[in-house]
């Protein structure tokens, strides 16, 4: 089995209202790649959101919450949200590499949909029948670096499901599911670089995952795990903060309790994002609440410090 | 730009004590693919596991238990645990599909070293300076599906970095780093399939990937990330009752909360792997441990109902 992709380049700078499927087949027929029955188009997330207009100028931070339905975490300036379109991803996805300093551009509004379109216009244009990618680059837990996921999706298999398939051996591979649409996009940055002005990629010898026309699939949203269900729902710190806040202490006959406990989250919570300003205190009006500093101080890493008379607890970043 | 990669057929079942080398070469031999200075080879784990005589029977979680340093986060079935190696995978690698029923396959003892002894030998029989890489397949949070990602690497930038580069638009790329070897893995999965019988592949066209003779470079232990240094090293569940547990509430002056702690954290903790066997009691010996017990069972999503006098809390997974 063999695979290849080949990277276009000639492409110039996408402007707002370009026709990408246009600038795709003009970039192909300069460089005398063929798309064929069965190609695989990847296009990265800039050019979409540059045609289709996705700048914005202003303020970032609000942005990023537009484009977010909830934080999982956020340490210093990083915030790590989960967007309207299921991306788990720092900054809501938006970028400002590669576009006018000052600017900022957001996520296509809807990916799939915009794969949908070029897809339908190879086939009105050229009679072939490829499967194309809208994809995005994004960092993941536990692993350095950054790897280029999918994220909007037309007339492609995104998830092979090997379930109820069995080896060899006769062991089920039951949970086996290669996230291919993801490797693709992998593949595709491997292809054109960070640098820019190769947007587009063509991929062929995976003709298997293609749709037939006019299927266009389930888009990228198969990719997206349901919010709920994912055993690394908030950062660490987030899920402390958040179950402290959010348990109702009331119903244990600690009522006195419940008040309190939402401000040593709410403090305590916002002082570390001030780590570098110095310590914070939480005044200790019972045991319940002294309980509680105690378990945000060591979900945050911070010493925690008694006054002598019992009445309050100063909190301090770990010296570095 | 382009990239090739081709995967070999004709590799036989590999046991104990096979030289890899021998196998890659003659693989490749038999498909007419020559490799050339700066190729990429890919091998995955499973075959170097076999080779080097990884195979196990017995207790598979007493397995899982050597090959962690520790568990991230466990729901039923599922641990995610932190490897000797760095990795976060479940059930630490260890693998039970292409194997004889009832034996499984540890991760290799050392992949980049592996790595090495492959590259070394590709040199020594055909003179020419590859790269290699060993892989293995991994799930990622938020994501449905797995990607192939780079456990052992020899002789190749594993991570790109763009760190004081600048965009043509003169933005700085300061955190931009191309986790490039865990795409060239998953470059890999697609052209060898999950279904065993192409254990290794050849990538052309990233040479510039492909560090001098004699220089194996980082390995793959570049692209994982220093523990502790995540914002999501502890599952939702598992942080609340990290926190609670090992947060010492006698420093506030309530010493008899925290044996209660232990043991609300303890046992609702457990509990979680038990839904199937209903609810647990936890005993309410003061303010604190309520309020805890209420932590907990919202951390968990459980209901908790007091008992009339106040003195018991049940906890009961949410009704399906």
């Amino acid at each position: 089995m063999s695979l290849r992709v080949v990277a276009p380049g000639g492409v110039g700078e996408v402007a707002e209202g370009d026709d990408l499927a246009t600038l795709l087949l003009a970039a192909c027929d300069a460089d005398g790649i063929e798309l064929l029955d069965g190609s695989i188009v990847t296009i990265t997330s800039k050019v979409v959101s540059k045609a289709e207009g996705r700048h914005r100028v202003g303020d970032r931070l609000d942005a990023i919450d537009d484009e977010s339905v909830r934080v999982l975490a956020r340490r210093g300036p990083t915030s790590i949200v989960r967007t309207r379109l299921g991306l788990t991803m720092a900054a809501a996805g938006i970028d400002n590499s590669n576009v006018t300093a000052g600017q900022f551009l957001l996520l296509p509004e809807d990916p799939d949909r915009s794969a949908v379109v070029v897809r339908e216009e190879v086939l009105a244009r050229r009679g072939v029948n490829v499967g194309v990618l809208v994809t995005d680059t994004a960092g993941r837990p536990w692993r350095n670096g950054q790897t280029d996921i999918a994220i909007g999706a037309a007339g492609l298999v995104v998830l092979e499901e090997f379930a109820g398939v069995t080896d060899s051996y006769g062991n089920a591979l039951a949970v086996t599911a290669p996230a291919v649409a993801d490797e693709l996009a992998g593949l595709s940055e491997l292809a054109s670089g960070k640098l820019g002005g190769r947007p587009f990629t063509v991929i062929t010898g995976r003709e298997d995952l293609v749709l037939a026309r006019g299927d266009h699939g389930s888009g990228a949203g198969a990719l997206v795990r349901e919010d709920g269900a994912d055993m690394f729902g908030l950062g660490s710190r987030e899920a402390v903060v958040r179950a402290l806040a959010a348990s109702d202490a009331r119903l244990f006959g600690a009522p006195a309790a419940s008040g309190d406990m939402h401000i040593a989250a709410r403090d305590t919570f916002g002082a570390a994002e001030l780590t570098e300003h110095g310590s914070i205190n939480v005044a200790v009006t019972g045991p319940a609440t002294a309980t509680l500093a105690g378990v945000l101080a060591h979900a945050f890493g911070w010493e925690a410090h008694a006054s002598p008379d019992g009445t309050e607890v100063t909190f301090q970043p770990p010296t570095p």
